[in-house]
Parts: C-alpha cells; structure tokens; sequence
C-alpha cells in the first residue's frame, strides 16, 4: 500500500514517524475518513470543513489543506484501487525533540498520514441491519472535534464486538449521545429524532445528508436527545457514518426490534440517500 | 539521546514506529513517569504496579514488564546521565495493518518506547510556588488510567502556559478534581484535604507518598472533594507529581494567596519528603 506521509508518497512499510509525535504521545492530533462514489470522493467540502475546524478547535496551524484532495487522488491513482476509496486522513502538531505538554514553543511542522484503501462497502448490512449494545459514554467533553484521542472508543468498540453487535451506542446521564462512530437516529410518529449539535456529539456528515434528505422529503425531524429509558417508545432506529451510510438497527442489547425492521422511514432514507451516491 | 523501542537500544533520531500504530491512531496506550533519586529509581514498586494496572484496565496483554528496570537502568548507563534520570515509558497496543476500533483478532505485540532523560529539578518552584488556573475537567471518565488520550490535558496546560502558570487545576460539576499532571491538595484546619481515588483521578505516587508522611506526621487527611466555591476557606494549597514532588500553590487564576505561602504543613511535608528522597 503507498500511503502519503509529511510531503512523500511511500510504501506503508516504510512509512516511520517518530515516538516522540505529539500524536502518539498524547493524541494530539485530528483525523477524517472519507469515502468515493462513483471514484469520486463524496461531500468532500463537508469533510474539509469539518478537518478545518477540529483543526482550528485545537490551534493546529496547518496550511496544506488545499493540497489534500490532489494527494487523495493521486493515492487512489497509486494504489491502483479498483472499486471504491476508503481514505483515512490525521494531522498532529508535530513532534519535537522533547514531551512537554503544552504546544511547541517554535512552530514545528505539523505530521500529516494519509492512506486509502479499495472499498466495498458490506451491503448486506444495509438491508439486514445491526446489532447494537448500549455503553455509558466515557469519552471526553469535546465529542465534537474529530480528535484521536480515542481509547473510550476502542474500549466500548471492543464491548460491542464481544458481544456480537456492530456497534456501541452510547450514553451519558440517561440521554443517547451518538455512536462510537456513528450518528444515531431513533423515528416515532413519523418524525426523526436524534441528538442535537453539541460538544457531546460529532457532527457526522452523513447525519447532515440524512437531515437534507428529511428536509427533502418532508420529513419531520426533532434534534432532542433520545432518552435510554423511552427506547421503546421509538418504531425504528438507525446509525448514519461514512461507512455504514444508513444502516437499520435491528437489536439494542437483549431487545430484538421485532417487526420494526422494515422501517417506513428508514427505507425511504436509504433509497434516497442511494439515489444520491448514484449520482455522485 | 539512546531509547528503548521494542526488543532494541538505539538513536532517537532512529527510532520510528508505524503510523499504524494503535497509540498513533487511537491513543490505545498507557504510560508512566519516573524518575531517580540518588540514581536510584523513586518508588519504582509503585509505578510499575500502576502501569500493569493501566494495561489491565484496557486489556493489553504484555509479558515484559519485569525486564522493564533493567532497561531503565541500561539506559541511564548508555545515555551517561550525569545528574538524575527522568525515565518516560509508553506501551500501545501494537500496529496492525488495518484500521478498526475494536482490538486486533490475533494477537500483536505491543509497541514499548522507553526514554530518559538528565534531571535537575527546578528546586526554586519547590520553594516559591508555583501560579496555577482553574479549568474545567474535559477529560474522559476514566483518568484512573493513565492513558496517552490526553488531548484534553494537552489544551488546559496551554491555557495555563498562556496565563503564565505552570499548572491547570481542573474542576468538575463545580469540584476540583485534580490538576492536568498533578495531583491537587488544599489544608484547613490543621488537616489535608485532596479529592478521593475514583474514575475521576489518577492514584498518583507521590500523592501516596503525602498520604503516608502524613500518617506518619500525624497530619489528619479527609480524601473529600475540595469545592471550588469554597476555595477560600483553606489556608494552603499544593500540588504532588513526579517531578513537582510537592509544590506550593501561590496563586489561583487572579486570586493571589498572600500570607498563605509559608504554609506550615506543605513545609512539614516537603521537609519529610525530601528526606525520603535524601535516603532513596
């Protein structure tokens, strides 16, 4: 795989940053992950303004951004990918010669890594839907930038997988937040509910799509927390994220939404949403 | 400077890990601070005992953690230091070829990066104090762990190194938990009040250290929450770390503690401290 790092193009084998990265030593760093329709990178300008801001949130000074969509076309050109690109993209302060927690007191070049891989999105999870389980969210209180420091993800990641589901959703004080990584969306009396934008919830892009599409469509939508304790209330509920685009869950811990699989509005979502990437 | 990285002795300027690596990409790791009295490592039991508590915690399966003195001391030898050695290590949970949350279904082998460096503490901060602010707490909900997701500690100290303090004290629904790499004690009444272990604050060593010269010294402790609404009503302040041992606290956000600087116990407690260290 030729992947992209700090101004070359190399083999991910010999692909080295430092140990002494802010990145690695403190996840001082922000990332996205974006995909192609069509060899064509979906909502691109989304993804850069969305990269631009976490960047800006956490006073990384990187002035590059302009150059990422080339460097992202020509990986894909490199790497020769056939069906569709997968692109991971993350921008840390840099490294210096010593761990101090505070920025660098000189400007120091910002580390930027960026791979794509051939993409063929799980289609049947699309129709089939999800197992999901139910974490408290440990994560910080900055969900809002797109940041590395990830372990609560990994961890709650790791609880769903062991239990068999595809996903953790998470919740903090009795509210559901988001995903691990993915927006979640709950429908009853033929509205839309989900989170609303707050430093507790990423501001997914495909969740933007899906609020554009209901907007569309005339579906009514309500940015409210989903309550943990009126789950049952709700007639169905999917996730939104670059990969799963919008992905019915079937299962949320022990409770199997029998019946509710077919959701009327989710299914009218997905074919628009499809119809979309069609045309992208 | 000569570190250790995985199995090998070499250059930092030598020394790459992948951007693959989970601790890069994830901040799936853990680390810990030490440093030597006398060449001779400062309460190593301890640290070592926390760190296999860290890597517990987030189930990362490393077998080496007995040969880690030995390297510590190997690497004190080849970097010749001349006053103290103040030794990082972090341990992540390896690299794999693919990008997912979830921990690898096969087993990897973490990646460990050792380095140290020579130590002459700024002993005057020991004795003039130091200026802190207070921030609030956006850390994660397990800073039990000692975990390299600390983006978070990274944005505070910066307020702080912008304010020209030297510590970020940080605060949660209204209580003071603990500072960014410190941990946070405030005396009233003849007796030592600091925030009780939970998931909210790291089980700092030399915290564990005042707690046991206090017994010692018979200095009463009450491990409950210092509101930050009630600062006022304590007479000293201090912080505990690694390299701050025990640091007076002179000045919180514009509120200078005049009068409060000689504070008798923090006195009492950095002499048997020193002592301590005296006799490692």
């Amino acid at each position: 795989m030729i992947v992209y790092l700090n101004n070359s193009y190399l083999s991910s084998d010999d692909a080295f940053i430092s140990p002494l990265d802010r990145g690695f030593l403190f996840a001082d760093g922000v990332y996205e992950s974006i995909r192609t329709y069509n060899k064509k990178l979906f909502r691109y300008n989304d993804h850069l303004e969305r990269l631009k801001r976490s960047l800006r949130e956490i006073e990384i000074d990187f002035e590059g951004c302009d150059s990422i969509e080339y460097i992202i076309y020509e990986l894909i050109k490199k790497n020769k990918v056939k069906n569709e690109a997968l692109v991971y993209l993350q921008i840390t302060r840099g490294s210096t010669s010593t761990r101090t927690h505070c920025f660098p007191e000189s400007k120091i070049n910002p580390t930027v890594f960026i791979s794509v891989k051939d993409y063929k999105p799980i289609k049947n999870e699309f129709y089939k839907g999800i197992k999901t389980i139910l974490e408290e969210d440990l994560r910080w209180l900055r969900c809002d930038i797109k940041s590395t420091s990830l372990l609560p993800v990994v961890l709650a990641n790791q609880k769903a997988a062991e239990a068999g589901a595809e996903e953790a959703v998470l919740v903090r004080n009795g509210l559901i937040t988001e995903g691990t990584h993915t927006n979640f969306f709950a429908v009853k009396d033929e509205t839309v509910f989900t989170a609303p934008a707050s430093n507790f919830v990423l501001d997914g892009i495909t969740k933007k799509v899906v609020l554009e599409l209901c907007k569309q469509l005339k579906i009514k939508v309500r940015e409210e927390h989903i309550r943990k304790d009126e789950m049952k209330n709700y007639n169905e509920f999917f996730i939104t994220s670059t990969t799963k685009e919008i992905t019915p869950v079937i299962q949320i811990d022990d409770w199997k939404i029998k019946g509710r699989t077919e959701g009327a509005i989710t299914k009218k979502l997905q074919v628009a949403f499809n119809e979309l990437t069609i045309n992208n």
